[in-house]
């Protein structure tokens, strides 16, 4: 059985530079009204990104919500008009250095669909070979860590490994 | 390395019923300054909800930022000032009408780092029997589907299981 909320009224609060949230107004299956407020994302690219077979290489970078450094796959937003695989090719090199004679498309995720659009395309880079010496865009400040595959689930169990796009790309391993 | 990014700044865009939107500026390691659009969300619980050994119940229900059913573990958001152990156990019987005898932490995911603070909880779920007879809360509106084990990682491929909570869920399996 299909759900449907029908939007009867929107409401723009915000239009940022990444994100924009909107407050819709929806009638519910039952006729009964309700508010659902709504970020939209530009979504991004995430990469499983294999230094050898048994070892990722990963980034680790300050994340302002959580007022410290989270460990993740090299990932990045989709740029205006950019298809993923373009981002994520970009998004490799500017995060790790390398590029990857062998990049391929893994599969999709939504990271929080109770309130935001937000959609992740997940790619593998593999046989990597080196691109730029500087790494981080301008503003951007990165450490690379090298991740034995064999590690990464007492990692996530442990908590060391929390970010929910590196977790669920494991899942394409 | 540690790359702080100290608030210099901080003004309130919007304070809803479920997140709040936050525009920092902060002041980036090489002393320049950026902005950032933090969204605050209360966080929640997913319950890896195990039917027997080889099958889960997941719930599909309608995601207004995709517009379509979405399919995915039960969940539900913390409620102010609840634990989340209470919150998973109140939040299985709501959607799927089960209690459990033997309910676990798994452990925890943050589903998009870049720009919200929203924390899930994984819980497991066995040994269930029968409670509430009506399921969803009261503008809640779900389908209870069961899922083989045996199929999850070909129906993340396929695109089917796409939810990041869920996906990631399957990793403590």
């Amino acid at each position: 059985m299909n759900f449907v909320e029908k939007t009867i009224g929107k409401k723009s609060i915000y239009e940022g530079k990444i994100i924009n949230l909107n407050l819709l107004k929806v009638k519910l299956p039952n006729g009964k009204e309700s508010n659902r407020e709504i970020v939209n994302h530009p979504g991004g690219v995430a990469i499983l990104t294999y230094k050898d077979q048994d070892t990722l290489i990963m980034v680790e970078q300050f994340r302002k919500p959580f007022e410290r450094m989270v460990l993740e796959i090299p990932a990045g937003k989709l740029e205006k008009g950019e298809d993923p695989e373009t981002c994520g090719k970009r998004e490799l090199e500017e995060e790790t250095g390398y590029k990857s004679k062998n990049f391929n498309y893994l599969g999709k995720i939504i990271t929080s669909p109770g309130f935001c659009d937000e959609i992740i395309y997940i790619y593998e880079a593999r046989d990597l070979y080196k691109g730029r010496d500087d790494i981080g865009d301008e503003d951007e400040f990165i450490n690379l860590k090298e991740i034995k595959i064999d590690r990464i689930k007492d990692m996530i169990k442990s908590g060391d490994i929390e970010d929910a796009k590196t977790v669920s790309s494991f899942m394409f391993i």
